[in-house]
């Protein structure tokens, strides 16, 4: 048996179908299906079993992988079915033991990790014609039900016993952490007054009622529910639109990992614990990618390579890893600075190739790129994006890496070598999770201004000063005052207190309309931030301290 | 000198100008002027004195009444004008050591009443006619800052010194908690990098800068500040459209208190704290309301008692004071049946002369049961609305109490006497704070289901088994069922934790759209709680408990 994860190693988020341990991967036609079969021996760290497909960051990284290779790998799937390889369990949730034994930062960063996944999976249904199938033919409970509301459709088995649940609140003292409760009433639109009930019965709802309330789509009988389920995949399938492929295999990422940096092609993470920094560099593309004409890696093919796939697709995949390393793995690392080198001109056109291609394949790198991005405006760290040398190259996509920071520093040099430049990655496409695009939320309520970036950056590109009056740069100055100012800026942040500036970050960055998402992390990551360090949760009288064992938790009982 | 509160006092929500220790209003033509002068002598409670124009409970309940005041007691007023009876602080927030001193639960409970009441000024500008101008003549810091927010107009003086400030992150390890962030970037627009900045910055952002930021509306000179501010309010008030009055003076509400209850006219709150629950019972009507015609209670006139003031009014205000009560001294009061006794036909009948009537006072009447409604969707209680006897009359105005409750049980009685009445008061005026009104965010996304319940209204009294077929009750049984079930159900919510169920409230309650408001309390409120219990800010080396004292704080680096 291959041993658990030991605290201290490094996390690894890349995986492939041939070594998953807790899913089954099957593509039959236009629909694949993927069956959780928890692996109870292969927990992400020692210490606890993952029964009754009870789950944890390993088998959410295989889920995660899982999507991911459907969108780019199989193009030709249309809907997703999850099901079980137990008889009388879908999913029993998170394993309680395993949020017991983890730290409070892993816990938040779990939560926020599963509740990307599955925003991922509606974002396939909703841009990339990949509907989903929840077949709940057993126990649906917690983080397996908050799954299934991600589903476009829910089955489930009316046997007179299975039921779904979020039985967090009456028996761990805790939120469902993966977007349920907002999934509940926003998504499903579950009348709040019934969502109040099954959210405090433990046992949860089956049947007739589950259905009634809209907690699930349809329930079918065990004799009826092969059929049922193929002939619901098949429907979804058919409703599909949206056209991907041609297949294209994702290849390997495989960084060089030390303590203090993680090297990729393209992307470098540096970390400096003692400062409690980091430094995130982007290299821009060598050469302008292709997306028409014959793909070049198509599946079943030779395995590809680093060197064979797109700029585009490559760097963003790199730095998606990069992120969610640092999320987990460098937990003190507060400030980084982000940096990128390269050709200007050579991004922009990068961008146009993607922005003009018309293959499914294009689509999809774009729409992978407006994730990464995404999992970079929610990273709870401080990113302060700093252009002082003449090859940086803040251009169209990566343009959107200083727009997304906290602030942008910028170099006034003497030949206005430093500049930024707009492409069409910057006209929209790239919504923040608001919704709106990062040039209009940072111009919020003054649509104009944005506008006029974007007019000016048809033009050429924008050295530092200008960048600064244009609202771009937030703060540009000489090589006098450049370096002081920003060491001085960085040494600050890194001595504030990390919960207030990720409570203050939030609140910043998300400014603008709210949708499901911003909801989901927004206001139900911070109420579960707070819950998961109340005593009556995690303290020792606790309850999910005490789960599975005979005492009873006991409460402080003063409401906020 | 009146001693300060002690512990275990009731809180005293009422109070009037005449008895302001904290605040000068005057009233001159169509401005009025509210004079902060913070007596540092009476704090709310005692352990700290209120230097510096900073403030406490006390204070803010001193604000609540004059704003609620002006919009009855001088409808001729159009514009507030904030200032200070300090040379060089406008007001430097809420008071450091009060906030040390205090529980968790009274800081958060603190922090919700003050984001209601800069909440209540926006309201007034909305809907009222009254604009409001901080006239922020020297340092205005953290929650002097956000009061400035929430006004229309903020003017600073341009001394060379007087800046306006967040310095709660960087000093204090905390959010700045009245709604500051969101007001910055969403409200005011500041752009969000440049907001990172301010909030960053202890000392804050003064003269051209503050100006340029948009952190103000304008910059004056000491010489040119009376006159300036003058001319200021003299401009908005002159661009008010809305027209209030007749003056009507509020009476006393002086309700019977005693450790079990609180005794109003038409509300009674009894709280049975061994089993930590409560009952709130709303009286209806003796007689319809009168709202045009001659006003009784003119300002100036004889003082005016309960008897005098109607229903409309009366009620809502005792529910609000009983909802405030309820918060801050009854902490584990944790889940309260809420029933309503009286004549529904009176109620409707008084719906519709509110609604019927012409003058402004009726208007501010509709818009204080609004209010009221709103504080009561917002408190973090478990409320469920129970109809189990003949003279319920959740008719209207009163429905709402329903609507907003987290679960609604009605007894099923033979001869159907117990029933629910809808009245022109559910038609949309009573809006949550999500914009929705309560039947349309009880059927989000089903609005037909909303009118249909209207249209079936329309016909007369809906009895409770027809009630829950259209979703209004979330339970009806009858006799046989309903005690038990009803019992068991408030057992069970008494049993469970008190924070995951505020957090689990907060997230069902408010479905829907978003707006600042929902921002400030679902995301704003929701970090702050978690931030106020982290050791970074609450620990024995914590920044708010070291506060003005030499040691540094110790940080526990780890961001989640």
């Amino acid at each position: 048996m291959e041993r658990a994860q030991s605290p201290g190693d490094p996390t690894t988020f890349e995986t492939h179908p041939s070594r998953y341990k807790h899913w089954k991967l099957s593509v039959n036609g236009d629909i694949a299906t993927l069956v959780m079969a928890v692996d109870g021996d292969h927990p992400h760290k020692p210490g606890y079993e993952l029964k009754l497909n009870s789950y944890d960051l390993s088998v959410d990284i295989e889920l995660a992988d899982a999507i991911q290779r459907i969108r780019f790998e199989h193009p030709e799937v249309k809907c997703v079915v999850f099901t079980a390889d137990l008889d009388r369990v879908f999913c029993s949730g998170a394993n309680i033991y395993m949020l017991g034994l983890s730290t409070h930062s892993f816990k938040v960063n779990f939560c926020k990790f599963t509740n990307e996944t599955r925003l991922y999976l509606e974002d396939a249904s909703a841009h990339s014609g990949l509907a989903s199938l929840a077949a709940c033919k057993g126990t649906t409970a917690g983080g397996g039900y908050e799954l299934a509301l991600a589903c476009d459709e829910i089955v489930l088995v009316d046997d007179g016993n299975s039921a779904v649940s979020f039985p967090e609140t009456p028996l761990l003292a805790v939120l469902p952490g993966t977007g349920g409760l907002t999934r509940l009433v926003d998504k499903r639109k579950v009348r709040r007054d019934r969502a109040d009930v099954f959210c405090t019965t433990a046992e949860g709802i089956k049947g007739k009622r589950a259905k009634d309330w809209g907690l699930v789509d349809q329930l079918v009988s065990r004799t009826k529910w092969d059929e049922v389920v193929a002939a619901s995949a098949k429907a979804l399938a058919a409703k599909q639109t949206v056209t991907r492929g041609p297949a294209v295999q994702l290849s390997p990422l495989e960084p060089k990992v030390t303590p203090e940096k993680l090297s990729y092609r393209f992307v470098e993470l540096t970390v400096d614990a003692r400062e409690r920094t980091g430094a995130l560099l982007v290299r821009g593309p060598d050469k302008v990618d292709a997306f028409d004409g014959a793909p070049k890696m198509e599946a079943g093919g030779p395995a590809p390579t680093a060197g064979s796939e797109p700029w585009s697709l490559r760097a963003f995949r790199e730095l998606d890893d990069a992120l969610l390393r640092l999320r987990f793995d460098y937990p003190e690392c507060n400030v980084l600075t982000v940096r990128t080198t390269g050709n200007a001109e050579t991004v922009k056109a990068c961008d146009e190739a993607l922005a003009k291609a018309t293959s499914g394949f294009a689509r999809e790198v774009r729409h992978l790129q407006r994730r990464v991005l995404k999992r970079y405006d929610n990273t709870a760290r401080s990113f302060y994006a700093v252009a002082d040398t003449a090859d940086s190259c803040f251009a169209g996509v990566l343009l959107e890496l200083a727009l997304g920071a906290d602030r942008f520093y910028m170099l006034i040099d003497g030949d206005e070598k430093i500049a930024v430049s707009t492409s069409v990655a910057n006209t929209g496409f790239f919504t923040t999770s608001t919704g709106l695009s990062r040039l209009d939320a940072r111009f919020y309520g003054e649509p104009a201004r944005a506008q006029k970036v974007l007019a000016r950056g048809a033009d050429g590109a924008i050295a530092s000063e200008e960048a600064e009056q244009l609202g771009i740069a937030t703060i540009a100055a000489d090589d006098i005052d450049f370096e002081d100012e920003l060491r001085i800026a960085i040494e600050e942040r890194a001595s504030l207190s990390p919960d207030a500036l990720t409570g203050m970050e939030a609140s910043l960055r998300f400014v603008g309309p709210e949708t499901l998402e911003t909801k989901i992390f927004g206001r139900l990551s911070a109420w579960q931030n707070w819950i998961f360090t109340r005593p009556n949760s995690t303290g020792e009288h606790g309850a999910l301290t005490l789960y599975g064992q005979p005492e009873r938790p006991q409460f402080q009982w003063k409401r906020t």
